[in-house]
């Protein structure tokens, strides 16, 4: 029987051969849009088959172009599951995008982009004075003297300004002509930001006039089916000898439709869209610059490029339009351009103080310090605080367990989306976890008690839940779902490397948890979590509550600085030599510290 | 029957319908190279189909690869001409090169070009400090901090590193890594230049280490079967909705073609070549860039572009490896970037003194000043100087009648190559009517004289070459090679416009012919020229002869320096807004002196 793996949540249906997708989805629960019941009319059951084969059918190709078709894109309501099939369902209604964090502390920026448009009203050339067209454009633009055109703009001109009686709008980028139109269309200037996570890609549609956020799209990373982390993608381009192409082409392409999803929610076209910028770690950076990761993932660690890179024509293979796109740069392997974009976001690097930063994903990244000295570091966190590894574990979407309470003599949850709990995300992992130590189910060691070795405080119904696994001790949290002894080893793994870390960073600025002003936590993960859960597991250091912040998807926000401003292109360019990067496996007591991380604070 | 038209002589063959083009050509003493015979075996009797269809056989198949199948190039042996065909015939060893001038005066340049290969011993990164690999390289290059990377080259750094075991090679353009090679490969290191005409191409190939020309490869631009000249070309874009497309097309793949086979005679590869120029009239240099060159075929005749223009990746569809292209900067409509150059190459506009320089093919470019002031005009010369609207005209190759004097009573001919006479080159026009007027046979008026209007001093020989043609009178030159009274007007009326051309700007810098410090004549058709000829029927004013030079292809010597140096660069770049252009047809005389020039010098 064919098993079809269902994204987001990861959930793996064995289904008969030849079911419907749609009609599998209604009966497991797996929230998908459909509005005609399944006849093919609607067109609202889309799903992307991202792994096994779906022959394309005419009603498929009613609803879809040879590029979506290409990419897997179908109609549930059209498709069997003849084989094992992975199928991502994107959530109905935002219920992905809400729990994708977009928003989040954000310089103030002066809006000076490096990208502008000007509307000239050109004059006829004259048989006296026959300039070319190419310089009477330079001519009535300021600083055009030295202007280039690309070569694109160049072959557009006679017949732009043919249509536009030689009133046309000219789009400047970095000293060069990007783009002629007939007309005055200076007020369509855009640009794409994006953040690019192992898990989840965000892209942010920004007014490069105005500075106003226009619309957010968001998508899983479909390089997930090739590895849940850095790790092992960079394993499948090491083995595989189409790796790099293979894993370039599936994020060029997911950006390629972000953008154009974005834009066409607005009604606006791609080609208005003239300036992208990518912030993520620094394996998809290369990834996106279409670069070998190997390097990443042998001794000494050395990325091909930490430097930003621009693609002029854009990634190759992108949908884009051919404009320019910058990747902006990184700290080092494992501390990507999203953390220096954090960074810079945030004003770590010149406001006065001392701040501790985490951005914790697959790997956590950890700034610690100021505008006197600063330090990076990334720690081997694992996958844990994302869902992954956990046995029931999934990433923060629709029926994942979000936070835990006792409530009534009984562990209470709620889920993402009010819906029935189908899994464990990052932030509910903490909470049960800091809830089971504070009632010592968990002790400090970090063993799962049975249910007759639990202390008599223990609440029946709690202690009732407690159960055999397979192998291990589990505690039962919904129907199928449940927590692990093996699941709180991840977690102990998980948080003892970022409290090493930490630790080591703060011990190299030669202050201890008390002396900061402030502990930052990015990203989605930080805004979803209980800070009292995670000091309690020992993720935060012991530092009063008050001084915990959430500060949301600053590297989005960073990116979009980027976008807005020449200066904070500039600054983030420049803030990486202010940075120290330290890797933990070259420091001696790592080990002792990291050990020393593993057990739980007592209660 | 089907009709082919065999290039370079223009002659025109009918033959049977399904007859060997190999055999066509023996049968005609068209100059064709074959060592086996005819039995397709040793690939020597190459053609290229420029118009009319051939199919693709096996046969053909061993030959060529899929690019020059699809270009029209057959082995002659095994094609059949089965309809109307336009076939090209490489000229066998080299008798088309060898009168396609490559040499020239040239500026005295320090060699200082804008690629530099660099070989580098990298370290290995470390732990201690695990820089990327971009950043190692620029730490070990001179001014390397701002370095660039293309992003192809850093594509392909991982994998070099690892080959060359971090000894590489890279090479640096304009502030950006162009490329990363395994090894050292710093020596080999060249540029290509092309002086790209309306009748015929060349390329150069320069060793930017050494300055050396390495070989040079030439052939007949093949956009001629769209038409003879430029207005006839910009005619075609105009009519054809893909006409810019196609004519694009056609010179990016001939310029690929010589790329390709000048460098293969030296054995050596494209990838190597890693700047190309290009200088030629400014509709040849629209087309190579993709632009519709259509308003330079209407008033006010306002180029798209005369500015410097840099295709980073190459012309559009061109197969040079996506290496810089650059277009140097013209100096209008009509006198192009190929002027411009000659200037430089020249010193034109540094020297004092005053002189006058011309470059005549299908267009006359007309120079005349010096370092205080220069001017510059074109004139519609027509294409009579090319050999074309001549009735037995023929461009000068093999066969082409080259120089006339009178011998034995008689006149006496010489041919490029030492055959046959089949036609009539520029150089042998001007010859032939200068031989002529001396004799009286042509009248000042430009009257060719029936047989029994002739002077008694008409030797008898001369005098019996004369008879009623068509429609005119015609002198027989050999066995189907003659002079009309039609070719004689089509001459008045080239030499009428040069000629007034010369004296416009003569007139506006306030001197007289005698004031001239020099006369120089660029161009093969220069190289060719007898200059007594050419003064005795007016295309050079009254100097006295020793200050009449051939100065060579001055514009690829000037597109070979600005390879070779960043200076001469910015010369090329800069000296055209020292050059006043004036366009013939504004100057309210040009008519009454283009009318007073049609008469030729009484003898």
């Amino acid at each position: 029987m064919p098993i079809v793996i269902f994204e987001p949540s990861g959930r793996r249906i064995e289904c008969e051969a030849g079911a419907n997708l749609l009609e599998v989805c209604w009966e497991h629960h797996i929230p998908i849009e459909s509005l005609c019941g399944g006849n093919g009319a609607c067109g609202r059951c889309t799903v992307q088959v991202t792994d096994g084969h779906v022959p394309v059918t005419d009603e498929q190709r009613i609803h879809f172009d040879e590029n979506r078709l290409a990419r897997g894109w179908r109609l549930a309501c059209q498709t069997r599951a003849d084989h094992n099939l992975r199928v991502n369902v994107p959530a109905p209604a935002g219920s992905l995008k809400s729990h994708i964090i977009t928003n989040g502390e954000a310089p103030k920026v002066h809006v000076a982009p490096a990208v502008r448009k000007h509307f000239l009203k050109l004059n006829d050339a004259t048989l006296r004075e026959p300039l070319s067209d190419s310089e009477r454009i330079k001519r009535a633009l300021p600083d055009g003297a030295g202007l280039r055109f690309r070569p694109a703009a160049l072959r557009k001109l006679p017949e732009t300004l043919r249509q536009g009686r030689r009133h046309v709008t000219v789009t400047v980028w970095d000293g060069a002509v990007l783009d002629v139109e007939a007309g005055d269309t200076s007020k369509n200037c855009y640009g794409i930001a994006f953040d690019v996570g192992t898990s989840t890609v965000v892209a942010l549609l920004v007014d490069l006039n105005t500075g106003d956020e226009l619309g957010v799209a968001a998508a899983l990373n479909t390089q997930r089916k090739y590895g849940e982390d850095v790790i092992s993608r960079i394993s499948f381009c090491r083995e595989h000898a189409d790796g790099v192409e293979t894993l370039s082409a599936e994020i060029t392409g997911l950006l390629s439709d972000l953008a154009a999803q974005v834009t066409a929610a607005r009604g606006m076209d791609l080609r208005h869209v003239y300036e992208y910028v990518a912030v993520g770690n620094t394996t998809m950076a290369h990834l996106i610059a279409g670069v070998d990761p190997s390097p990443l993932g042998e001794l000494p660690y050395a990325p091909v490029f930490t430097a930003c890179h621009t693609m002029l024509d854009g990634p190759k293979g992108a949908q884009l339009g051919h404009r320019p796109f910058e990747l902006p740069a990184a700290i080092g392997a494992y501390v990507g351009s999203d953390a220096l974009s954090a960074v810079v976001a945030l004003g770590l690097h010149t406001k006065p103080g001392t701040r501790l930063f985490y951005d914790i994903g697959t790997n956590a990244e950890i700034l610690a310090g100021g505008r006197k000295r600063m330090l990076a570091t990334s720690a081997a966190a694992g996958p844990a605080f994302e869902g992954v590894k956990i046995e029931c574990g999934m990433i923060g979407v629709a029926g994942a367990i979000d936070t835990c309470t006792v409530h009534d003599g009984d562990l209470a949850f709620t889920t993402i989306g009010d819906v029935e709990p189908v899994g464990i995300c990052g932030s509910g992992l903490v909470d049960i976890a800091a809830v089971l130590l504070d009632l010592g189910v968990i002790d400090p060691s970090g063993r799962l008690l049975a249910r007759d070795a639990c202390p008599d405080t223990v609440p029946p119904k709690v202690r009732e839940r407690l159960h055999d696994g397979k192998t291990t001790t589990r505690i039962a949290l919904a129907e199928d779902v449940y927590l692990s002894q093996r699941d709180v080893r991840e977690l102990q793994n998980a948080k003892a490397a970022i409290a090493a870390g930490v630790d080591i960073l703060l011990h190299h600025l030669g202050i201890s948890p008390k002396d900061l002003d402030e502990v930052l936590i990015g990203g989605a993960f930080g805004s979803m979590l209980n800070p009292r859960s995670a000091q309690r597991i020992g993720v935060i250091p012991a530092v009063p509550l008050d001084k915990v912040r959430a500060v949301g998807n600053t590297a989005l926000q960073g990116a979009k600085a980027y976008l807005l401003s020449t200066d904070v292109r500039h600054e983030i360019c420049n803030a990486r030599d202010h940075i120290e990067l330290h890797e933990l496996s070259t420091e001696p007591d790592f080990t002792d510290r990291f050990a020393a991380h593993m057990p739980f604070a007592a209660g």
